[in-house]
């Protein structure tokens, strides 16, 4: 594959900055149209590489992409799981150079989606092409790219419901996560799932003057910071009323292969220009991104934001709010635990409204399993050291869904790092990394 | 004066509403020439109803506009002062009719400005009118309207310093508060002051995953909600050090005299529609909202605040926060006190900006003063009833800094109410409190 890649290495880039030129926001109604204009260069981009057929199939919501290559149904399926939408690029003013229109810098691709989750799955779609093209395919390979992995999954979720022989596969094939670091190569075996809620504390039925008002009423705002305040406690645990009663404890020896992954608290701190870093008490840093729940506000806004001031005691204020969950945790019990827990402790002078925005479970994958152990063989020669297992913090709420309704594992060959700063500005995806991901994801199909 | 208004009504009206119409938002730079505009209009009203002189005055700012007519500079002089410009309009969404377009529904006038302070300011220029077109003026007055009120007055601080001369004066006559209601009026004797401040809490150098550090690092919008809920104990009291040092106790006769405003809890809940009061324990709800200081955050801002759900830490979390005072304390002081405990407060995981937007002291006015039992007189003959004198709780924050350097009491007749909604959506003014208002302006020159 290495001798493929750097043959077709531009062909390869032009390919992927045509995905990348398309600005798929899927949370953004304004983009509806691009969404599609995406899963369409998919498509061609599936055929190109050797796909007996692709298609754009109608969802619910924002299409999905559906692409095969059927060698002998007796032969293993793998099924590759990706999604073609990405984040929002606000604030837009931090980008330096258009999220839109892709820029090679110091060996990185800059653009939204060079990582997240474009630039992963282009990988699985040129590795394809290298073992159609080479007459080395020994498998049945599925493709599967949904375009509102960002905002939730919904669509897919009920697609998958009525899709599930379509899908039928051996093992779910996705990247769609990152490596510790680019010298040690590191394997998912499992994700945190999540809750994500939406807030609004209602006050007076009109903003006030806050000179007239001032000291005599309950604020919403002030209100609501002291309702989010309250959800976390003095030692870093979560308030909720039985929010960590399905939380399993991991076992000593489980910890301590987890630990095993480098950590300098230094250069993390020094990474994301902090000081202090904060976190639930009795649990390492890494513990806590990776095996341990968490709440925090992702937006929060009320009362005047423009220029200059407003003496304002706005009529409301909202906040989203998202919880990360354990493998063990049920991302719907956690809603309904939270909005009872939060309409429990609204005082009496507001009102208080929570929606449940999405959510997902978390997983796990047997480090024992024939799949995870050809990954790590593949990862392995490629960066010429073997894989550390580790426990990613993010979520893919889908995969828990697809592992129960097809009775599939998903594998998590992820290539992206931490230095991409996928759902910032600047979001990039180093060259190397896209191109030994692709050589990786062929030696797998080698392995597998 | 009563013949005079009914013979002119529609005049009046007319000539209001072109002020109106103006959309002389002083905060916002779009408006830079809206303001001018505004104070040109107000230069023609002021010439139109007799005034010798009257022009637009250059400013660091928004002008201020001045006008007089000196019958005889051994008389007294009254001092009218009042301001141009009005607040924002968001959201716009929840008002009935445009901002900017004044209608007439149910016997009052909706369109921002209409109270504050266009409409109240208005009636001075008509009573004015009044009293030279029927030969009746005997006093020298001076009108200076400023165009920064509502975001503090900065530019007319700074053009008062180097005019001391032009505004010298006897009283100081304003129309921008409200009375207690239409039929039990009442007259101002002080006001509280005010500090308004803007904090932003900064944490890790770019906006970052939840998935990714979700738990292990300090969440600037967590952190923010953390520290504003720390600013107000259980009891109410603020929990800035020193914040309360400066603070004079009124006695329990004072207490006693202001307690005999009306009051009905359930009236109050109802007109703002919440089913609970708070604020600082051993107060009345009339006390806090006027001889007590308070704080209030006016707005805040944080993450992701669009569409759908973004699973971001963000790097940034702002917030307005503004603070009432009663006459004795220093806002200057109170910016400090405040600077210093809001830095002291923040964990090591963030950084801190705080930045003074604008302040002003509270003041007081004394109930034996001439002025105030000559406009005493007049509202009682207009209403039949004599006003009660009251305390209120917004800040003018240029009247004490007027008060220092021309050495002149300022004389708050208001004829505003709380339904008026003023800084709302919806701002309204009664033309029954319009008209009734220049006619006790007028009578109070008959008897000061």
């Amino acid at each position: 594959m290495k001798q493929y890649i750097e043959k077709n290495r531009e062909r390869f880039l032009e390919e992927l900055f045509s995905l990348l030129r398309i600005p798929s926001v899927s949370s953004e109604s304004a983009h509806k149209d691009d969404m599609y204009r995406c899963a369409q260069r998919l498509v061609e981009l599936l055929k190109e590489a050797g796909a007996d057929k692709a298609e754009v199939c109608r969802t619910t919501g924002h299409p999905v992409v559906y692409g095969e290559k059927i060698i002998d149904p007796k032969r293993p399926t793998v099924l590759v799981y990706g999604h073609y939408d990405v984040m929002p690029v606000d604030p837009l003013n931090l980008w330096k150079s258009d999220p839109f229109e892709p820029e090679i810098r110091d060996g990185a691709i800059y653009a939204r989606g060079a990582n997240d989750d474009k630039g992963q799955t282009f990988m699985h779609i040129k590795a394809f092409e290298f073992l159609v093209r080479t007459g080395q395919l020994r498998h049945n390979v599925k493709f599967l790219f949904e375009g509102e992995e960002e905002m939730g999954s919904n669509a897919l979720s009920k697609w998958i419901k009525t899709h599930k022989k379509l899908l039928a596969c051996d093992i779910i094939l996705v990247s769609d996560t990152t490596m510790l670091n680019e010298k040690i190569p590191s394997i998912n075996c499992g994700m945190r799932g999540i809750t994500y809620m939406e807030v609004t504390v209602k006050g007076p039925n009109k903003d006030l003057h806050s000179g007239h008002y001032g000291g005599g009423v309950y604020n919403p705002i002030n209100t609501l910071c002291q309702m989010i305040a309250s959800l976390i406690d003095e030692d870093g645990h979560i308030t909720i009323k039985g929010f960590y009663d399905d939380v399993v404890e991991l076992s000593r020896k489980d910890r301590k292969m987890l630990g095993r992954a480098p950590y300098d608290a230094k250069e993390y701190m020094d990474n994301i220009g902090v000081k202090a870093l904060k976190g639930e008490k009795g649990y390492t840093t890494l513990e806590r991104v990776g095996i341990r729940p968490c709440l925090d506000v992702n937006g929060i806004w009320g009362g005047y934001i423009g220029e200059g001031s407003k003496t304002v005691i706005p009529s409301e204020a909202h906040a989203k709010i998202s919880m990360r969950l354990v493998p063990n945790q049920d991302s719907k019990t956690i809603a309904k635990l939270f909005t009872k827990h939060f309409k429990a402790i609204a005082p009496k002078g507001v009102t208080v409204e929570v929606e449940e925005k999405h959510g997902g479970d978390g997983f796990l994958i047997p480090i024992s399993s024939k799949a995870y152990k050809a990954a790590s063989k593949a990862v392995g020669e490629v960066y010429g050291i073997e894989p550390v297992p580790s426990r990613g913090g993010g979520s893919i709420a889908i995969l828990a869904e697809m592992q129960r309704a097809l009775h599939a594992d998903p594998l998590l060959m992820g290539f992206g790092l931490e230095r991409d700063f996928i759902h910032s500005p600047n979001e990039s995806y180093l060259l190397d990394q896209l191109f030994k991901g692709m050589e990786s994801i062929a030696k797998f199909y080698q392995y597998f």
